[in-house]
């Protein structure tokens, strides 16, 4: 059937062209196939209604104000208690005044020009995180274009191609240029014949000449695509493009996660950031809800099942009081490695679930500069450089190209890097990335001031990045992915979108869906335990 | 020596970790590259200075205004012609009450919301064009990200896979897959042992599994970064991705000038747009050098040298009479399709050049529509797909994004594409950019409003998008590059930068750099001609 109708359209094409092609595509009924997307924020207020029933929800990030914010709609009345002054959680931007309180005690106060900022934690949203995107949309959020990937960016590994660095332009291009080589030599000599029709190596060497962008005798010499050593001007000024690295070079920098790290699905173009800071997104909920909903500085200390409900107990740290909060249903959004040092009644299932869910570091170290990574020498506006070691990138900054100074991180590390780059006192983690800023961009490293690090493992209040599940199928999972009771979870680790803020949203709109069903049940006394 | 360092560092590195490299690195002098760029305006004011010499400049597009204002600068007193009511030539943008004529005498009005614009011509400025940006800085122009690439953006054959687009994504990871396994497979098989030592092969063989995200037995089977069947959630929404695409139907979209596109040198991340138009520049050039230089509505008519300089013979078009400039020197800027058909006494090889130098023609077709390509079901957010036949690509705005309404192009074609276009009447050339979108959109075609089309070789004072050399050597452009006597020229045509405002205008200090050498030789009329 699929060969009739394309040499169908074939026929049509070739007598009528394009144009009647279309139309008889069109005729035929041959759509455009669309990415599934079931990801729509619930609609509870279609399902009967929340009215006159309480929820305490804990933690103002933003699984725990969307919860909040599509609860209300559906006429639930939400309380969050939230222990920090602020909200967003995980979602952070660091400004002039703002400080990064850690859990060894130290302190740093952030000095930067106005208008200055990092994203200590969420930085940027990928095209498909719908639910955010969505959000953005409803609560009139600003976005503008995160530059991801830069083709002018640098590949740097210390002890490969004499420590010097390699532009991403150059390392993407001179690679498939050598694949290229190496796969119509192989077909060439017939290599290939049992997998290949005579037909197709043809065609495939055809393509890997353009691919590779290979010479007519199919040798890789060398691409504009990887840069040029003299740019094109007028007069006599015709491009050269730079000689090929070599593929053993190549494969020394060994940095194929940098290579390739603009297609990991959700690393692709095009990426946003919110204008002004991604906390832009945290205080339009906090906004959208209002002090009424959010109850800041008010830390959780005891949680209790009553039959009935929840109680839980917490501290007004402003007012320097202990007080209680009774409601039908609880939606714990607290990371779990602060959530274990909790006092509460969680089911022994829960509660060992919880204990020993492990969490993952990350460190972002951040420099104010003027701007020497853009203009005509790097010409690096945005994108990120990679390095082999412990400060794993460089991160130019997407907001104000142009302007004169600009925060850039010379570390985000997450995973094992982290804990490398943790041993280090965090005055050598500090010096450390401005070396390695240092041997991309050679006189610049003395032009780095007032940075800040903030490391996530050590951040109260969240201790951690995000959850590191080993694999995608936990029993612990699934365990917290069941109420306890009157108690939901949600939060990033119940994501298959892990240290995203899509996956947090995602896991509040299931509780939410969770905790409306079981609320039409009937009260939750008379309600048989999950 | 290499070999030595390369080693002294690696001993550093496994005594000392990355950080002692670094230092080591430093301490041995080991830079990084930076790219060759001889680029910046000329200084002439440093030579001696112009003061008391007049320049006739022909034309008001950026070549003829970067001209100016660098000689300005210098003390040269320049006065310059432009035919049109408005100055930036080949930069235009077209925004509500904008009016396209032809020289067919057809006019078309613009009728799009306010705020709704497309750059006709220019419209994307590469991180190397540092002339343009760097004026851009110098002007106070304000950029903004264009997106250029989209993995989420199609690729459309209509006499292949069916007629259903492919996304981009799909299309350059699956590519790289089925390229790895069967690299993978040829290595292993010992095709290549005469290029690959054994360490060597085991090498590429673990490389080819991370480029082309290979299973563990080396088979491409499919891979996230190609896109996701279903998205990832909370609870059991596990991420699934997509089915390969064979190679076969790869090898049959034929489409590798849109998956390798991002690679064009002049193409890659990071790109820029002008905020509110590419426009804005020649704005900025006409507000900084002011009436007094710039006449507009002067269409010049006749060119003489007079043995002390120049007549230039123009009608004022907005006054309805005839008038005479003379001047010691001349630029002239004028496309040469164009200027070949003023009266001048060029030089007979000069004019042989004029003459027969032949231009590209170009067309963009433009429509109003509510933004049907961005939000849940395509996810695009700014970039391009490209479509086999005449109208070759969509190209998705990057202002605006998450708003209400867009103006989408449904066909930018040059050279060949854009002549087989030319041969549909203007109507059928609209309504064929419609099928083309509904079919990579379906049910979206008559979403599209208030199409405007441009053909750039029947635009009046341009007659072609650029010069078509037919080679980076052409003794015509060489003759051109000479002065005739006092007249100088400068425009797209005179650089290796073709169809860019960076060639145009690194064309225009080309030239007063001559023209300034010129001048410090003594009276024209004494000078030997060149
Ligand atoms: C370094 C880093 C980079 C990231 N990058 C991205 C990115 O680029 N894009 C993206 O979308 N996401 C990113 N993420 C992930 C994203 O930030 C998180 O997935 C998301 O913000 C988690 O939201 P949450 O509501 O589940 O948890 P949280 O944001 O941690 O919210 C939990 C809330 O509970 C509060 N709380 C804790 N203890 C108590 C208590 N005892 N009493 C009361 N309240 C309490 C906390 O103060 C906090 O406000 C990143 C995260 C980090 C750390
Ligand atoms: C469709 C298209 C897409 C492009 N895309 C890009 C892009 O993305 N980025 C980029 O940087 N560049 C792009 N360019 C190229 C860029 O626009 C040109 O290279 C550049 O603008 C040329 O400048 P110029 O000054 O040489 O010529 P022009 O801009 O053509 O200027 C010549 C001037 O002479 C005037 N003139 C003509 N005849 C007379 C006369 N008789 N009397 C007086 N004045 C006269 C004209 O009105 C005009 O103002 C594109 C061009 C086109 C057409």
């Amino acid at each position: 059937m699929p060969v009739s109708r394309r040499s169908f359209i074939h026929a049509v094409g070739a007598a009528g062209g394009y144009s009647a092609a279309f139309t008889a595509m069109q005729a035929l009924g041959l759509l455009a196939p669309s990415t599934a997307f079931a990801g729509a924020p619930p609609d509870l207020a279609k399902g009967g209604g929340g009215k006159g029933a309480k929820v305490v929800i804990l933690g103002a990030g933003v699984a725990g104000m969307a919860a909040a914010w599509e609860l209300g709609k559906a006429g639930y009345d939400c309380t969050i208690l939230e222990a920090r002054a602020r909200t967003g959680g995980r979602v952070w931007t660091v400004r002039k005044g703002d400080k990064i309180e850690m859990t060894d005690g130290s302190r740093q106060v952030c000095q930067w020009d106005e208008g200055q900022y990092m994203n200590a934690g969420a930085a940027r949203l990928p095209s498909h995180h719908q639910i955010v995107l969505g959000y953005c949309r409803e609560l009139g959020v600003e976005l503008e274009v995160e530059v991801n990937a830069s083709r002018s960016a640098f590949l740097l590994n210390p002890m490969a191609n004499d420590g010097k660095p390699i532009r991403m332009r150059t390392a993407i291009n001179d690679t498939r240029g050598h694949v290229s080589e190496l796969l119509a030599k192989a077909i060439n000599k017939g290599a290939l014949d049992a997998e290949l029709t005579a037909d197709d190596k043809q065609r495939m060497v055809a393509f890997l000449k353009t691919y590779g962008d290979l010479s007519p005798d199919l040798f890789y010499k060398g691409s504009e695509r990887a840069g040029l050593k003299i740019e094109p001007g007028a007069g006599d000024e015709k491009a050269v493009p730079f000689d090929p690295v070599s593929l053993k070079t190549l494969l020394d920098q060994d940095l194929w996660n940098g290579v390739l790290f603009e297609e990991v699905i959700d690393m692709q173009a095009t990426m946003f950031q919110p204008k002004g800071g991604m906390d832009m997104i945290p205080h339009a909920f906090a906004k959208a809800l209002g002090p009424k909903i959010i109850k800041r500085r008010c830390e959780v200390r005891q949680i209790r099942k009553t039959g009935k409900g929840v109680k839980i107990a917490y501290r007004d740290l402003a007012a320097g009081v202990d007080a209680v909060i009774e409601a039908d249903y609880c939606i714990s959004t607290i990371p779990l490695p602060v959530l274990a040092k909790i006092d509460a009644d969680f089911s022994p299932a829960h509660k060992a679930a919880i204990t020993r869910t492990p969490y993952r570091d990350s460190i972002k170290i951040a420099w104010q500069a003027p701007r020497f990574w853009e203009g005509p020498k790097y010409q690096i506006y945005g994108g990120l450089s990679f390095v082999k070691g412990p400060s794993n990138m460089v991160w130019y900054p997407s907001y104000g190209l142009h302007s004169k100074t600009g925060v850039i991180l010379g570390a985000y590390a997450g995973g094992r890097a982290a804990d490398q780059l943790a041993k280090m006192p965090r005055a050598d983690q500090i010096e450390h990335t401005r070396k390695v800023i240092e041997a991309m961009h050679p006189g610049c490293g003395k032009l780095l001031e007032k940075p800040m690090q903030v490391q996530w493992g050590a951040v109260p209040y969240t201790l951690g990045i995000g959850v590191g599940w080993a694999s995608d199928d936990e029993p612990d999972y699934h365990q917290l992915g069941r109420p306890d009771g009157p108690i939901h979870f949600a939060g990033e680790y119940l994501s298959h979108v892990g240290a995203w803020q899509e996956g947090a949203i995602r896991s509040a709109h299931r509780a939410i869906v969770m905790l409306d069903a079981q609320h039409r049940q009937g009260p939750v006394s008379a309600q048989r335990v999950i």
